[in-house]
């Protein structure tokens, strides 16, 4: 095998069948992969299941990183992304555009990396491509992966749910990702301890949606952040949110980081972490079933859906420690580009 | 709106709501696509169809061409893969890679002709990604779309299901594609008078399909072209291929820039053709039903599977007016990168 990504390997001949057999089908060793037709063939439930789908490219730099790894996010991405519909994620899609150049042998460990989170997942890689670009004209590798699942009959969830009264729940400490990301992109030592919190959440989700069925959505805090995300939510429903500032889990080595570089904990991007809004009597079980997963362990309660003011846009507000509160704001601009 | 890309514009926050709103939605206007939750929610066939699923990611340079452009590529590209499965396409992804600086009205014109040619295969584009990447670390844009189609019950067609005897049909003249491509890039102008042939084939396919139940397989001879496409099917399927060099439709422009340029027609890319091997008894009306399609005119019955030599590898064979006969191989290493 060549050691490094040629231009050919993209052209759809010999070279781009032997980066495909000796790189990606040796990682995978999926049979629905092995088909070999321009389309994936595959079975569909016949018991008034729905479809869930979504898709999301990778550009993350560095692409290897305490905690994970490009291909490692851009299977987590997808399987959250489709989780947070209640379904079961099934099928994905993987399309890679490498810079000519590229080291095979980091290619491989990528694949190596993203066939060990698809196996933990539980999702099947059954569809992928490969495009080569001449260097200086890509970043050595970017990820697109796509993804399919089922949602079982009747299970309804959506940010457009959220009903005042309901609580707001997330799986775990804040920030961990895009500070780890960036502080090895500037090779700060304060976060020696820091690694990414990438993770597969679907295993969560379901137990979570057995021990409280009436929950209104999921959410991936990704880029923007736990802010982002819950003025989306809040507008999508219309309602406003609050936060309480102490409930909220944050990892000492983020909090410092934060404090020192002015970055707001509350917009930075999460890969592992689920915002959940739940019927207020089915919080304590929701709070439950996520601890009791290894990826939930730091869950918590961190606020409640209040209702809108007559005339007003939506609005997040976090109260603090003091009993003040401050808007809790989208992110406007870029705080750190490039962390998935 | 701003006139360039800016990092703000993959963050996660305010400025990602605007391009969203602003480009996407403004272009696309898929109720699907407004859900605004992380996957799209979509019912499922519950009458026995199977699931067909494809990905393709396109980094062709330059981005606008004769012809086309890269989101009509994208478009085309993936409902084709789609469609050779036999299947209805019917919801596409969207995932946008961009670099910073990328001018927003080209962005706008991409979209819009990605809406024109998604409503001209009747798919609907449910779910999209944005990413920004730094000036000097893409290429403008890159598109990545995926697709899903549903395979009605009893249908299968692969390349692994070509018999000797079946004959072999191609809809139109070859190498348009990479050719305008090409010189496009050149600036060459012995081919003012050519187009790319991207176009979605997914109505040809049903009709073809309608006229002649007993195809075994279409496949789309992109990179590679119809050399590498046959040589695929003949593997899949341990057989032979011979094509009569005479029958084979090439714009006289074409053969006289391969020739020029030192290019083997049979191995340039193609993005609106396709490869069809049908049962003998069924040829002819397979072939009508091609040539009655506007993307099918130039169809032609190109040649005919073989029974494979014991012992021997598959192979694909070329024979000429002259009757001499040549090895048609597959591509090698690349002859020309990025053409689509």
């Amino acid at each position: 095998m060549d050691d490094k990504v040629l231009l050919g390997h993209g052209s759809g001949g010999v070279m781009m069948r032997r980066i495909i057999d000796e790189v990606f089908f040796k990682a995978y060793e999926t049979e629905e992969l092995a088909q070999g037709n321009d389309a994936a063939d595959l079975p569909l439930p016949q018991n008034g299941e729905r479809l869930a789908y979504s898709t999301d490219s990778f550009v993350v730099t560095p692409q290897f990183f305490p905690g994970g790894d490009i291909g490692h996010l851009a299977i987590c991405g997808t399987v959250n992304d489709v989780a947070t519909s209640g379904a079961i994620p099934k099928y994905l899609s993987a399309a890679f555009i490498l810079e000519e150049g590229y080291p095979i042998k980091d290619l491989q460990r990528i694949c190596a990396s993203m066939a060990k989170t698809a196996k933990e997942a539980g999702i099947h890689l059954v569809t992928g491509d490969t495009k080569v670009v001449n260097r200086g004209h890509g970043d050595g590798v970017f990820i697109n992966t796509s993804g399919i699942g089922f949602i079982p009959k009747g299970r309804h969830l959506g940010g457009q749910f959220c009903k005042p009264g309901d609580k707001i729940l997330v799986s775990g400490t804040l920030g961990d990702h895009g500070i780890t990301i960036m502080s090895c992109r500037e090779q700060l030592s304060f976060t020696t301890n820091l690694k990414s919190d990438a993770a597969p959440l679907n295993h969560m989700i379901q137990h979570v949606l057995e021990a409280a069925p009436d929950v209104r959505c999921f959410r991936d805090p990704t880029r923007g952040g736990l802010a982002s995300t819950l003025n989306e939510l809040a507008e999508q429903s219309g309602v406003n949110m609050e936060i309480e500032e102490d409930s909220v889990p944050i990892h000492d080595a983020v909090r410092g980081a934060c404090d020192m570089l002015g970055y707001d904990v509350y917009q930075v991007a999460n890969e592992g972490k689920m915002v959940c809004v739940v019927a207020p009597d089915e919080a304590d079980a929701a709070l439950k079933a996520m601890k009791e997963d290894p990826h939930g362990k730091d869950a918590a309660i961190i606020g409640e859906v209040q209702p809108k003011e007559e005339g007003h846009a939506s609005r997040v507000t976090l109260r603090t420690g003091f009993g003040s509160t401050r808007i809790l704001d989208m992110l406007v601009g870029e705080q750190l580009p490039r962390i998935c």
